[in-house]
C-alpha cells in the first residue's frame, strides 16, 4: 500500500468533485498529520479549469487505477461512478450528497447529507472544527456550491447551502455571490468553438415512452446570443440525429439559468410537445417559462401524455 | 404516512440499539420541532432492562412492521437486520457504526463512524450542538458505550468512545466508569435460571474449515462462580450438540471480561485446538489468557491450522 491517502471524486469530474477533493485533502492535512493528496480520475471541464485558475490552485493528480491505493471518495459513493479498480483499493472515508448505494467490508467513516453540493458538507467540516479555510480554498468551495446548485436554483438547494456560501464569500471577499455564480457557470456554458453535435450530446438521454423512442438533451446557458447564432445548426443536427436513431421525437432543452426558463428545440412529432405543454411550436422552438428540470418538468409531463 | 418519525435499532436489540434510539429521538425533539419517537423491533434483553430501570426510562414502543412509516435507523444499516418491511418505509436518516451495506432511492442523511458504539456518535451530536443531555439520557448513553465496547476492551474501542464516556459520566454523576460497566455487563451475563442449551445457543456460529464442520459459541461472564456450578452440564450439552449436528469440533468460549481471557469448553476432535494454541486440554477445558475475540483470536487461528 502507498502511504499517501488520495481524495478523489467521480469519473467525468465536475467542479464539485474536483474542488471538494482539493478542499477535503487540505482539511485532513490541517486536522490530522498525514499525507493526504487531492486527485481526479478524468479531465477538467472548462468550468473547473476556470475556477482553479481564478484561485491559483494546482490541478489535482490524475489517478486512473485505484489498485492498492488508500482512497477517500468525495461527491459519489457508487462503485460504477468511481475510479477503476476501486474494489482493490483501501477505502478510508466517503463524503457525499447523493443517494447511498455502497457496500464495503470494513466499518469506515461514511457521511452523506441531502444538500446541494459536497462542498457544502466540507465547508461545514472546516467551520465546525473552527478551522478557517484559506481564501483560495473558500473560493473554490463557494464556486462548487454555486455550480452544483445552479446558483441556488436547483431543487436540491437547501438553506444550508446558502448559509455556507455566505460564510465562504466573506472569507474570499466576493461581495456579489450571484454575479460570481454567473461568472462560474458562464465558463462552462460557453458554446464557442463547439460543434452542434458535441453541444447536443454533452448531456443527452434516451427514453422509451409508451413504445416511442424519445431523446432529450439539455444544455445550460448564461448568454442567449451564443445560441441565436447557431440555432439553425442545432436544429438540423437534431433532425439528423432523429433520422439516424429512429426517434419519434428529439428535444434539446436550452436552459437559461439567468432568465430561469428553457427553450425547447424540437424535431420529429412535435404535436406531443404541443399537447403536453399547450403551446404551439414555431420554427421548431418553444419557450417554457420557469422550467429548468429535465426529469421533473419535461420527462414526467411527456410520460403522462404518452402513457 | 404516519406523521411521527420512529427511531429504531436492529432486530434482537442490544443495549446500544435500544438506548441510541431513545437518546437520538430526544436529540431530534430538542433540535427540531417534530414528533420523533423511539422504537424497538424486539424484546429487551436483561442488560437493556437493567439500564432503562436504573435511569427510569420507559421501554420504547414495539414496531413489527415499518410499512408506510417514517423511520430513522440507528445501530444498523443493512435491510436484513432491520424491522420487517423496511423497503416499504420512508427512511429519513441512518446513524451507525457498522460497515455500510445500504441502498436507498433518495439522498438522505447517512452517518457511519468506525467507533465502538452508536451511542458514542449520538453523544457527540449532543455536545457539538451544545445541548447537554439530561442526566438520565447521559446514563443510558454511557451504559451503551460500556456495553458495546465491553468496558473499552473490545478491539473496536477508540479514544473517542472513552472521551464521550467521560463527559457522560460527569453529567450522570458516575464516578467509577469501570465499576458501572461491570454492573451493566453483569445484568446481561448472569447465567442464573438459564438452561445450558439456551446459554450455548445465545451466540453460536457454524464454520466450515477445510471441509470440517466446527461450531463455536461465546458467552461473556463477570462472575466465574456461576460457570463453575454448571460447567459439567455445559460440556455434556456441547457433546449432545456435536453428536446431533455431526460437528468435528464444538467450542464454547467463556469470556471473562473482568479477568480478560477466555476459557474454551471443547468437545470432539480437540487435538485441533491443542495444536492451534499449543496447550493441552484437561477435562474438556483450556484457558487462554487475554483472548477475547472469537473472530480474530479463535476462528482465524483454527482456520490456519485446518487450511
Amino acid at each position: 500500500m502507498d502511504e499517501k491517502i488520495f481524495v478523489i471524486g467521480h469519473k467525468n469530474p465536475d467542479t464539485d468533485s474536483i474542488c471538494s477533493a482539493i478542499a477535503y485533502a487540505e482539511f485532513k492535512n490541517r486536522t490530522i498529520k498525514s499525507d493526504v493528496v487531492p486527485a481526479r480520475c478524468g479531465d477538467l471541464n472548462s468550468e473547473s479549469k476556470f475556477v482553479l485558475d481564478k484561485f491559483n490552485i494546482d490541478t489535482p493528480k490524475l489517478i486512473e487505477d485505484a489498485t492498492d491505493k488508500s482512497i477517500i471518495l468525495v461527491d459519489h459513493n457508487e462503485f460504477s461512478q468511481a475510479v477503476d479498480n476501486l474494489d482493490k483499493a483501501n477505502i478510508k472515508e466517503v463524503i457525499d450528497h447523493h443517494k447511498v448505494n455502497f457496500k464495503y467490508s470494513e466499518p469506515i467513516y461514511f457521511l452523506s447529507k441531502p444538500v446541494g453540493a459536497t462542498a457544502t458538507i466540507i465547508s461545514k467540516k472546516f467551520f465546525e472544527n473552527k478551522i478557517e479555510p484559506r481564501k483560495e480554498i473558500a473560493g473554490i468551495l463557494l464556486a462548487s456550491i454555486l455550480s452544483d446548485t445552479v446558483i441556488f436554483k436547483s431543487v436540491t438547494t437547501t438553506s444550508f447551502d446558502r448559509k455556507m456560501a455566505e460564510r465562504l464569500a466573506e472569507i474570499c471577499e466576493i461581495s456579489n455571490i450571484k454575479d460570481f455564480g454567473i461568472e462560474v457557470k458562464r465558463a462552462k456554458s460557453s458554446l464557442k468553438g463547439l460543434k452542434p453535435q458535441d453541444i447536443i450530446l454533452s448531456d443527452f438521454k434516451d427514453f422509451n415512452m409508451g413504445g416511442k423512442k424519445i431523446g432529450i438533451g439539455q444544455i445550460e446557458i448564461v448568454d442567449r446570443t451564443e445560441v441565436d447564432e447557431i440555432r439553425n445548426d442545432l436544429i438540423s443536427e437534431l433532425d439528423n440525429m432523429r433520422e439516424r436513431g429512429n426517434y419519434t421525437l428529439v428535444i434539446l432543452m436550452v436552459t437559461d439559468i439567468i432568465k430561469e426558463g428553457s427553450e425547447l428545440l424540437v424535431t420529429g412529432d412535435y404535436s406531443i410537445v404541443e399537447k403536453t405543454f399547450r403551446k404551439s411550436i414555431t420554427n421548431n422552438s418553444v419557450y417554457l417559462e420557469s422550467v429548468m428540470s429535465r426529469k421533473k418538468e419535461i420527462v414526467h409531463p411527456l410520460e403522462s401524455t404518452l402513457s
